[in-house]
């Protein structure tokens, strides 16, 4: 089972990934956690790229392009073997981040980041996607509480945070698996919320979710 | 100016290419030669990934994306500047050879590798594109006489080339800036083919090409 997690930066993705990991390891089930860009020995060596601030001339389509790369090492190599391993794998963002963050975030064209990430994941598609849903007010005042300096992609101004908090909501109404949680809850909800809804998919599937 | 060379691994291509540098410097004319993968400090590092020995694991999918990435940083650093500049931009392959390798060689879907091309290229596209044509046979004959080893994809076996040579003939009736040179004749005898076809460009456009 592939399991990802999507939403604005510090919505609490990182706590959750981890909280869900612990369940699971108590019901004693294989666990792959996934980390992007990265993951394995291709992969990482994109990833120095991408993080590299001497790379500081990196047009947004060369970014886009190096991410997909990435992936779609990480599908091959790791993903796809995992899941026919029957582990539950579980990606802290995924697809989805690339169509909201590059598409409508830095306006590149949204069919053509699309297809060019259906094109790179095949059939590892998530089957259950959980949004952590936030506001931007929101963004802004844990950002603001944060010690840790934003890294390049935080510190992007709020227009910039709206177009992908659109880009989130449209994927939402466009794809059953995409599975809102709203994220002003506390984490203890919220991961409540998670198991809740990972339960019910393994009992009734996606198409009776919400039965 | 942005011209191209394309066609089957040993036909010829790199001499033709350094023969018409050589002709432009004597007319004064500014030059820009490209090499891919590479070409600027991003591309760089992204040629170092796809020729390590050490990434045999790597995956059409992923070596297209980085070919691309590649590509894309070249187009925006410096084809589209050296172009605007008025220079002569001279590239030894660029997105043809990867419809023609990638797409039709190793099957990866045709209009998803025309598209991404045409995506990462930009109005970047070449205004002429010298396509030197050898038959199989003479690749099979200049290989065998050649005592440099062979690299990866000059070691592919005779299907592979079929189906690429399938990929140029394709372009070629679909693209007017896609010209034909026969590869058989001699090195000075191409030469004057393509000087006659440049000289004929730029007095009467593709358009007129052949009146």
């Amino acid at each position: 089972m592939f399991i990802t997690f999507e939403g604005l930066d510090f919505c609490g993705k990182s706590t959750q990934v981890k909280m869900l990991v612990e369940y699971l390891k108590k019901k004693n089930k294989k666990i792959e956690i996934i980390r992007e860009p990265g993951g394995t020995l291709i992969s990482e060596k994109i990833r120095e790229i991408l993080l590299d601030n001497k790379n500081s001339e990196m047009s947004e389509i060369t970014e886009m392009l190096l991410f997909a790369g990435s992936r779609s090492q990480l599908v091959d190599e790791k993903i796809i073997p995992k899941l026919n391993e029957d582990y539950y794998v579980i990606s802290d963002r995924f697809l989805d981040s690339s169509i909201a963050y590059q598409g409508y975030g830095r306006g590149i064209d949204i069919d053509f980041v699309t297809k060019l990430q259906k094109f790179v994941v095949k059939n590892a598609l998530p089957d259950l996607t959980f949004f952590i849903d936030i506001p931007i007010s929101e963004v802004e005042k844990r950002k603001n509480e944060n010690e840790i300096a934003p890294d390049r992609i935080e510190s992007s101004e709020n227009n910039f945070y709206n177009r992908v908090l659109e880009g989130y909501n449209k994927i939402a109404a466009a794809e059953k698996r995409f599975i809102r949680i709203d994220g002003l809850l506390t984490r203890e909800q919220i991961h409540a919320e998670i198991v809740k809804v990972l339960n019910n998919y393994e009992q009734k599937g996606l198409e009776n979710l919400n039965e």
